[in-house]
């Protein structure tokens, strides 16, 4: 296995399987500290570099946190607007990453544009963590939900997944990818406008990702292990704060998880989403056995403690 | 007395007369942490999370400034802007809880809608603090005032406090309620707008708190012995830069404080405001005797670390 | 030499020669924790506060950066719009002072006001940075490049330093204040609208600091030592993400530095720009032996180092 030391994480697209294997233990390993509310000198000393072009509450937070957690500092911005970076100048990528590698130890980008965060490593000094770029790629956010499964349910081999949501976006990219390396098939439902390009479905044939698209939640409800969404209708202009929820686009019912829905899921079945939400999982799920997205939400902290602490080289 | 540990701080209407006392005591003890501008080890490890809905500078620096002299670390958000929690989702303060409860070990919110925090508090495994909701109430900024007015004046009781500004609104509430517990009488001086509302004097009355209502400056002045003070006209529109102040509306004359108005006080009365301030307290008022804003500002530190220490237990 | 313990750094317009030498000293000595990205406990316990009233990336996180690096931590806004400073209240800098010195040991300030920072300091009972004040001046920064020159050409004295860039701005004002100190030439090329004020021409006449104006860098190039380049032209809009990098305005050739006017330059020449540029110095320099930019902008870091740890007394 190649050393996580001093190594970008900027797609799951070139993981192995016993590279996921590796951050699950180290995961396990940390896990007692955000339990406890802890904290460690394992990053005494390190400093992470935000660098979001695009708001993140939880991608961002949760890298801190672990930042923190572990006894680490923080530097950075969570706003491209507060940069010179993001004003008229569009300075390029090279010349901010060379002002970035000297602020820190490592970095964290998220960028509204696709290979952002490549194009940095390829500059950088120091390791670059991809945290959702453009229609790229999301890997920290896939390997907390493979974590999330395999803690939940004690392996990602052997599962189906129901993967609800925009196809065309980073975070089900990089759950096709890494779905190629466990024993596990990705059904995929999504409206017209956010199925899978070919290009893409042709990269799992080229990987190996077992899938098939279906068209309605009926038609998968009942074989899925995992129960993966994302926000299916989404607006797209900016709200105002007396618009009221009424006036919201609403999902159409063959992609929506409601409690009704549920009852026809097999009884082992967890629901995952990432959040934030639209009404494509109702909140009368919240209370149902199945929901583990506060648990997600938890392990993020965790899986991004595993992997700072990976690329900072603390297990060597 | 109720402990603190573990304990909310939502609202003062049900803070008991020990309470403060005690919070007062904790707070003298930190005092020369931050006087000397030392730092402690009281709260190492533990995480404050700030979630601010709406801009804040006082408060929210306060309670980082508290957190970073014992020793702990801030992680969070100034402006909901930046997270997605702030975005068109309009994500329900359940689902944001069932994330920030993971990235801390204690979260302060400023929202701008009433009753916000108290949602928060219903889903997090973590304390909550208010720090300012919508026309609700703002419990540390009095708490840091009662704390003034004791180290200033030597005892809350016995005093008339001369309350200028909106009535409407959070801070007011807070002192409203908390004076129920004290020998204190409350003179209440707005323009018509910022009158309390019925409901509000209704609770007073509930409460015990004593308090009368005045129309202009003079007629309270020579009695007062706290001059408690809050912008009373504030501009409803965005100003731009190069705006001239001379285009700001200004303060009637009877809702001002100026040094002229103060040959009438008492000798022994003391001017507080949590600032900014517009023109209802002239800077000719800085000089004299009387002024001590500033003091209340640096209380303002010393306050968050007695609450801070005290919901995360570090006195048990 | 004035003790830097306690000291304000608002100008270099009264920087003495020495105080030159021993900021670099000091920065000599903290430059092996920057380079081997190690921390240090010599500022543990201090916290920076950041008050930055405009954009920033370098100026603030080189600072921040520096205070981590030696064990300290960071409060404060990276954007006057998180603040009640910065709305409509236009809160005074001698309010907002007196609110900010309480709130850690030292503060660094960026302002859109020439001034603001020399306002600051008058009342602040701890020492304020300028990190750059409107029109004014910017001395970090030019501390910064003048340790970059002394780092990687020996020395300031008997260099030519070319200053291609806007001389009614506060990076080329504290340029020509601290060349008053040095046996250095300064050669300034601007366009007519960026051209020295006739005031400031009659300071730099005062203070001693030998100048000519040259219209084409051909005119200069060949006796040039260190080409200091700021952008020339500057695009007085805010830009969308989709406009096409095209439709920038473009930097004339007389002020442009390139691969081929470098062919043309001293082989011992180089070339800084505290970046963010815009076309007026080509990529195709970042490949030459000239290029020191990135060095430039490590030693942001390390002069902040520097300067922080003087201002807070800790070699004393």
């Amino acid at each position: 296995m190649r050393s996580f030391a001093g190594r970008d994480i900027l797609s799951l697209k070139d993981f192995e399987r016993n590279e996921f294997f590796h951050l699950f233990e180290i995961a396990d390993r940390l896990e007692p500290i955000a339990r406890s509310r802890r904290s460690s000198d394992l990053l005494a000393g390190k400093i992470l570099v935000t660098a979001f072009y695009q708001p993140s509450t939880r991608t961002r937070l949760a890298h801190e946190t672990a930042m923190h957690r572990l006894g680490g500092q923080v530097n950075g911005f969570a706003d491209a607007k507060v940069t010179r970076a993001g004003d008229f100048y569009q300075e390029s990528i090279k010349d901010t990453v060379h002002m970035l590698e000297f602020y820190g130890d490592v970095i964290v980008m998220r960028h509204f544009l696709q290979g952002a965060p490549h194009e940095a490593a390829k500059w950088s000094s120091i390791p670059v963590i991809n945290g959702g770029d453009g229609w790229g790629e999301h890997p920290t956010q896939i390997l907390t939900d493979l974590y999330t499964v395999t803690k939940e349910m004690g392996s990602v081999d052997g599962k189906t997944f129901l993967a609800i949501g925009d196809h065309r976006m980073r975070t089900m990219h990089s759950l096709g990818y890494a779905l190629s390396q466990f024993d596990a098939e990705m059904v995929i439902l999504s409206p017209e406008a956010m199925s899978p390009r070919p290009e893409h479905l042709a990269e799992l044939d080229a990987k190996g990702t077992r899938y098939r698209i279906v068209e309605h939640v009926d038609e998968a409800i009942a074989d899925a292990d995992v129960i993966y969404m994302e926000p299916v209708v989404q607006p797209d202009y900016t709200h105002s704060r007396d618009e009221k929820p009424s006036e919201y686009p609403t999902t159409p019912a063959n992609y929506k998880v409601t409690q009704e829905v549920m009852k026809r899921a097999k009884s082992t079945s967890i629901v995952l989403h990432s959040l934030p939400r639209m009404d494509e999982l109702t909140t009368d799920v919240d209370g149902l056995k199945h929901a583990r997205y506060w648990e997600e939400a938890y392990n993020g902290v965790v899986m991004r403690m595993a992997l700072l602490s990976s690329v900072l080289g603390a297990w060597e």
